[in-house]
């Protein structure tokens, strides 16, 4: 089964909304086996409406449509529907049962105009909304089953698992498949050298398709495969992962698509352990993305973003000699400072980043995108040096607060 | 001039990626007086790209394409292209001449997959990418003119504006028509709300839109008007603008649309005064913030992310006695934390947060939401709590992030 998704309204069509929902409903027809070919957007013009159903249902089998179901002027989807099947609307008892109960449940008079969103192209069946006021409903039009639900993304997402996918799933019927994904989450090599050093899959895994998602710095790589035998499937996408993690060596963070502070703070947790940090060029980027994860403030105690001088002595002790000889951005600067975290916040492992995350304070010596990275564990401390050349300040903090943390990944992986 | 964009992928199609590009160029191009009529989206498929491309250029007169022209496989924009106008693919020497420049200025070894994308359709303009590998490139097909870039947010920006949209003002000639935006930044009240008590504007200023941009937990107001005298058009928003800075009264923060971090940053600057953090439940997310603004180190001295109560203890010297009476989350604790970053950073200012950003560790008294926020001034110290009832762990981190700035700003606006 083909599917297609059609985002309908103003504000989509002339960006002032980003569109999140048709990726939320692609991802969930894709989950199902279903194949969604094509999305598309139109503003609220019955013309537009009108011939771009009528586009999709001569490709589509299947299509969710989203939003115009309101009860304003410019909520033309009940309407759109009737005409691209040639017929018209009429009160709908169950919608309108609907419509109703959304008001008396709660109390609000209903307005005269709710009364329009009662009425559904003849021949359609109602789909009902437990949280909103608009009923949807599916019609067929030519070969292809629509199913049109409101816009807003928590009656979108209520609607499309309660009321679209089940009845999905029913016109599939023997044909259901399966959809296996998989998701290894990759940091140190691009987009392209990744694609090239994994060109082969395709030829040893006939079934199973690739997909790189670059989200700076990280690299995703994605497996994909459909079929019947849900069995055959995993076991088909386990023997791929199992390939490109060999190929990906020590660039592969996690097998399971978790990201980098929820890895970093797995180890910690199996080796109940610590951790502390002092960020000078990372300015507060690698607590914010650790304590993003739920239950963090069980490994994680302390950061010290300690962005002038004067902090970085008086909070973590750092020797006003080293800072004088060397710089803020040097490796032994580095090392005063992760064993300045360790110390100061009683913590197993300390972390430290010192760098130039640009526009300016770059020199010949240390140009902008130069970080000096601290590790201080129990038993030791060391500190390496990075150029990266990506010049945007905000693209620098990010690849040295990702390298700090690979960093400290394999120290927790070699201990 | 009627415009289509369409993102290509296959991350986008299946729903791994959210497609904000669209909008933004959406946006774009309705400033500059240009009509979006359809945005779409196909996967890495050629036969979908090719036929996709054809049904665009029977219906705009101008196109943006975006994704599909790295070095993969699965990169088949420049391919589908030409195909869809009857041309083949040959080298472009000013194409490779931005790729060899890339990796040249970044002393990368060049793979020889980046040697595709130097080719390009015959009769296309390359459009160059100063950030990225990948060039871009214009074509006609049919009546229709085709700008494709690359899907990268960063680098579809950058070449939107350097390289897109000149070449569309060009192609508009005498239909030239100036497009006037003002975005006023606003914190405090929802969408709804906001749309509300804004709802006269178009009655009061006949020919200025208004468009509500969500950006949680900021809203922003955008006016927009078209037209062909400029002066006309600037006096006309001008008027609109001072509006709504009048109907929103102390919740717009920025009158320019810049942000929250940037306008505190400004004040301090003003003031030449300094600021130093204490950060609990925002785990860093204030520090990476104000850090994102270039310049930052003139006036954000310190952030001591203290997750721990030792470390509450240790580094900002807070009372173990406050902490044992009244808990972490309470406006005693908060106050000695504002007053003890601004002691230990030797800071002016000196802002503290502290509260439960959940899932767990919510109470009956203390519910997941609260948060208590510290301000230390030269003059004296206060504490504000608050409670948010928006649930994801996320969501309360940023807006307990934005409150802490938004009463920072207006202190300094008091002062």
């Amino acid at each position: 089964m083909k599917a297609e998704i059609l985002a309908t309204g103003d504000e989509i069509r002339s960006g002032s909304l980003v569109d999140s929902n048709s990726a939320y409903i692609a991802q969930k027809l894709e989950e199902t086996g279903i194949e969604v070919i094509r999305h598309s957007c139109v503003g609220d013009d019955m013309e537009s409406l009108e011939a771009i159903l009528k586009e999709i249902s001569s490709r589509a089998d299947v299509a969710v449509v989203t939003g115009g179901l309101g009860p304003t002027d410019d909520d033309m989807s009940s309407e759109a529907a009737a005409r691209a099947a040639g017929v018209t609307l009429a009160p709908d008892s169950e919608a309108m049962k609907c419509v109703e109960e959304f008001f008396r449940k709660r109390n609000y008079p209903m307005s005269p105009s709710n009364e329009k969103q009662g009425m559904l192209p003849r021949g359609s069946k109602c789909i009902y909304n437990p949280v909103g006021t608009a009923p949807g409903f599916s019609l067929k039009i030519g070969e292809c089953s629509f199913f049109f639900i409101p816009g807003v993304p928590f009656e979108m997402r209520k609607m499309l698992s309660e009321g679209v996918l089940p009845r999905i799933l029913k016109l599939q019927g023997n044909e259901k498949k399966f959809c296996m994904v998989k998701t290894i989450s990759t940091f140190g090599l691009g987009e392209s050298v990744t694609g090239e050093r994994l060109a082969e899959l395709p030829e040893k895994f006939p079934g199973v398709k690739l997909g790189l998602r670059a989200s700076f710095p990280e690299i995703q790589v994605k497996l994909y495969a459909n079929g019947e035998d849900e069995t055959v499937l995993k076991n088909m996408v386990g023997k791929a992962a199992d390939w490109v993690v060999q190929k990906m060596e020590k660039r592969v963070f996690s097998a399971e698509g978790h990201s980098m502070e929820a890895v970093v703070g797995e180890l910690l947790n199996q080796k109940n352990a610590t951790l502390a940090l002092a960020e000078s060029c990372t300015g507060g980027m690698i607590s914010n993305w650790l304590t993003n994860v739920a239950g963090s403030s069980d490994y994680f105690l302390f950061s010290g973003v300690t962005y002038s001088n004067d902090a970085k002595i008086k909070v973590l002790g750092v020797s006003p000699d080293t800072l004088a000889r060397y710089g803020a951005v040097h490796e032994e600067t580095a090392k005063e400072m992760a064993e300045g975290a360790r110390r100061v916040g009683e913590a197993d492992y300390g972390l430290s980043t010192s760098g130039i995350a640009g526009p300016g304070g770059g020199t010949d010596e240390k140009p902008v995108g130069t970080v000096c990275i601290g590790l201080a564990s129990p038993e030791s401390v060391k500190a390496r040096s990075f150029c990266f050349r990506f010049g945007r300040r905000a693209m620098n903090k990010t690849i040295f607060a990702m390298t700090a943390l690979n960093m400290l990944r394999r120290e927790l992986l070699a201990d």
